[in-house]
């Protein structure tokens, strides 16, 4: 008598909200009061092995409840599905959500119904680098190339990248790889940190946090600009007096400016050398940041974090509009999505620094950087993780930088797992956190 | 004593789906099986007047749950509000949704989130229209210069349109704007019509229908391609020739396509003389419509209906993407935002050509093009709105098609709203049309 196959038997979604508002950690020129949530999703099933898959949306509060809803929409599409099956092939759900037709509309491949299908996805890799026994970056680096391109959809980016040319990145990628993984094992991947910047901070603690980053072995900190322009100068002023020539120093707008103020501004900040400037005007103007990067070189252009998927990923090559590609783990369309935005990096050998941070960023995004460092790039010149000091304490798992360098996650997995205390404590509105807050009666957190 | 002023006193959200997908109407080779749906949303008040303001997100079905839940995440910015302030300045209500920095972030101002805006926005605005005893239309055209660019948010465009140009289209818009009304009123504004042409039907419906709609006095059908080629020449070949070398044949994608499939596919079928190529590849990739338009002209290239902001209508425009801007009255966020895309197809004399069809598109977008003939472009040259004979029964005040023209609205308001009786029928899953549905026990529709 043959055993019946295992199936996925559940697709649990959380409404997670962490009271960051309270610290102003996390503010910026366009979020001034971010309550850092995840649309958390758990996909169970009837394996004997007991082994769930993670995955979540990361939003800052209020809409967290739409994005529940997003996740929700997608689970007829992954119940009962056997387990073995999807995780030898999480593609196979990936073009399925992808290719709903119904679903797709309200995107399409954008927004809320987009990143819902990147929290799915995410929690597929999960279980199935669960299943092998590998964090996820070494099972993608053990994977072979051919599999690899069969995960990803070309749709839209032909045009710049073939499935030909993939395989061929792929395939020289994986020269030197063993060697490249003792040193990742060894050494770590490097990160840089936005502690010390938010725009929240006066100017005492951004200097005390600032030197403090530089002791504990970053080479790059960021500064949050974008509100106003004499505080930015003076707050460059005293990072960079603090810090002193040899730390790479970043400034983010986080998208408060048109293409001319972007110009204007970021010049007005040359003179504390700036390393990049990121995310100047809207992630969806391509153009524009052509323009603004031809303006303020020799001063980098980055963005990412809220460039909605491959396409506009793309655009933004072929159009020299950046020169740091800031992949996040769950602003597209998951793993699937980041493997096609990898590559086209790759062919147009601009490297990708991620945006991490948030809720759990940090957790997901190191095993891309890492597969990107032994499979497709090749190198960490010039690439730096995003580390911001929040809230990992909330995973089960959660990353461990090393003097100023992410360190290789050995534990099986994609490092998604909230803890159980976690979800107890900060499911809104009902989590014990949220229960005794007199503000969650008028049904907004914080 | 002096009164209370009258304030938005709830936002009541429906769940609409029409089970359109039975007959195959609306199929194209994206959307094989759509039903039609809104989320449908109604302000109401507690002005003595007893108006009240409608507005819808149009889906396709599944996640049209979603789409609701996204307008009840902006409930608490609506409730509560002056309704003569708000009237007397949509705008002002537009400018907090958009700038709710959380939600925001489940964009920025595009898919879900977006669209929710968009619906209250436009419910705002058939509210203001009612109190003001004016057809949607006729409020714009009646404003001020001054009071329409205080309603656009300039941010992200102000490369392309400065608040100073906007102001000088709108004033000289105005000349012979009394003798373009006389004659709105009179003959209506030219439509085309895509019934013919859907996908689901076969060649005898198509010719049929064909034939109707030159018999009915449309001077351009559409028909759905992309799916096949051999089936789509035969198709045009069958269109052709019902129709006649003097009505205008437009071709239509719905993103099918790669940007080299695009450019092949297109010149296959020039021998049948299309004259507009409408949605060849992503709604995203502004730079691969300029590649499609420069390889396929003299066809045209006409896209929009996807496009999700004016952010990237900006970019099609700048980088000489397309011929036709094809908007749409419930993509975007709401009139405000249309208005502002309005104005930068006039800055580039690129001819506006509106998405419609769908749940009540026909009735929302045929105000935005009487305004732009009124007060913008100045003319209906190589204009036409899009017609699709569906579903128009259920609303109070449907659009009435005059020999290929839409008829002026003259009845108080943005046309938004439902009939009681549609609204019961057809909330899902508890109308009485689902109801007694046996699939809806599954927990979808059709």
């Amino acid at each position: 008598m043959s055993q019946a196959p295992a199936r996925v038997i559940a697709v649990d979604t959380h409404d997670i909200r962490f009271p960051t508002s309270r610290e102003l950690d996390g503010s910026d020129a366009m979020n001034p009061d971010p309550d850092y949530s995840a649309a958390y999703v758990v996909l169970r099933t009837d394996a004997a092995d007991g082994h769930e898959g993670h995955g979540f949306v990361f939003t800052i509060g209020r809409g967290n409840d739409v994005q529940v809803a997003a996740i929700d929409a997608l689970r007829d599409h992954v119940l009962g599905r056997d387990v073995a099956q999807l995780c030898a092939d999480p593609g196979s759900l990936f073009r399925d959500l992808i290719g709903d037709s119904q679903l797709r509309w309200l995107g399409p491949e954008k927004g809320v119904m987009h990143m819902a299908i990147g929290a799915v996805v995410n929690a597929v890799w999960d279980l199935a680098a669960r299943r092998a026994g590998k964090p996820l970056w070494q099972l993608l680096a053990d994977a072979d190339p051919e599999w690899l391109v069969a995960q990803i959809d070309f749709r839209y980016i032909a045009d710049a990248l073939t499935p030909e040319a993939a395989l061929d990145l792929l395939r020289r990628g994986r020269a030197g790889a063993g060697e490249r993984r003792a040193r990742l094992l060894e050494r770590g991947y490097p990160a840089y940190t936005t502690s010390p910047g938010w725009l929240g901070y006066d100017d005492d603690k951004l200097g005390r946090l600032a030197a403090q980053a530089v002791a504990d072995g970053f080479t790059q900190i960021k500064l949050k600009v974008g509100a106003d322009l004499d505080d930015d100068i003076r707050r460059c002023r005293v990072a960079r007096a603090v810090v002193g020539p040899d730390i790479r120093l970043a400034v983010d707008a986080n998208q408060r400016w048109n293409v001319d103020e972007a110009i204007r501004w970021t010049k007005a900040l040359a003179e504390f050398g700036p390393y990049w400037i990121e995310e100047p005007t809207s992630p969806d103007d391509v153009l524009g940041h052509a323009t603004i990067r031809r303006a303020v070189a020799p001063v980098k252009v980055a963005t990412g974090e809220h460039v909605h998927n491959r396409i506009v990923f793309k655009q933004l090559l072929q159009a020299g509009a950046l020169d740091i590609v800031q992949i996040d783990a769950a602003r597209v369309a998951g793993v699937n999505e980041n493997l096609a935005i990898l590559l086209l990096a790759a062919r147009f050998g601009v490297p990708v620094c991620p945006h991490a941070g948030g809720v759990g960023l940090c957790e997901l995004v190191q095993h891309l950087s890492m597969f990107d460092y032994l499979c497709v790039s090749g190198t960490t010149e010039d690439r730096v993780i995003e580390y911001v000091d929040h809230l990992h304490e909330h995973f089960r798992t959660p990353v461990v930088i090393r003097d100023g360098h992410y360190t290789a996650p050995t534990v099986p997995g994609f490092s998604a797992a909230l803890r159980p205390e976690a979800v107890e404590r900060y499911t809104f509105p009902g989590g014990t956190y949220w229960a005794a807050d007199p503000d969650t009666q008028k049904g907004q957190a914080a």
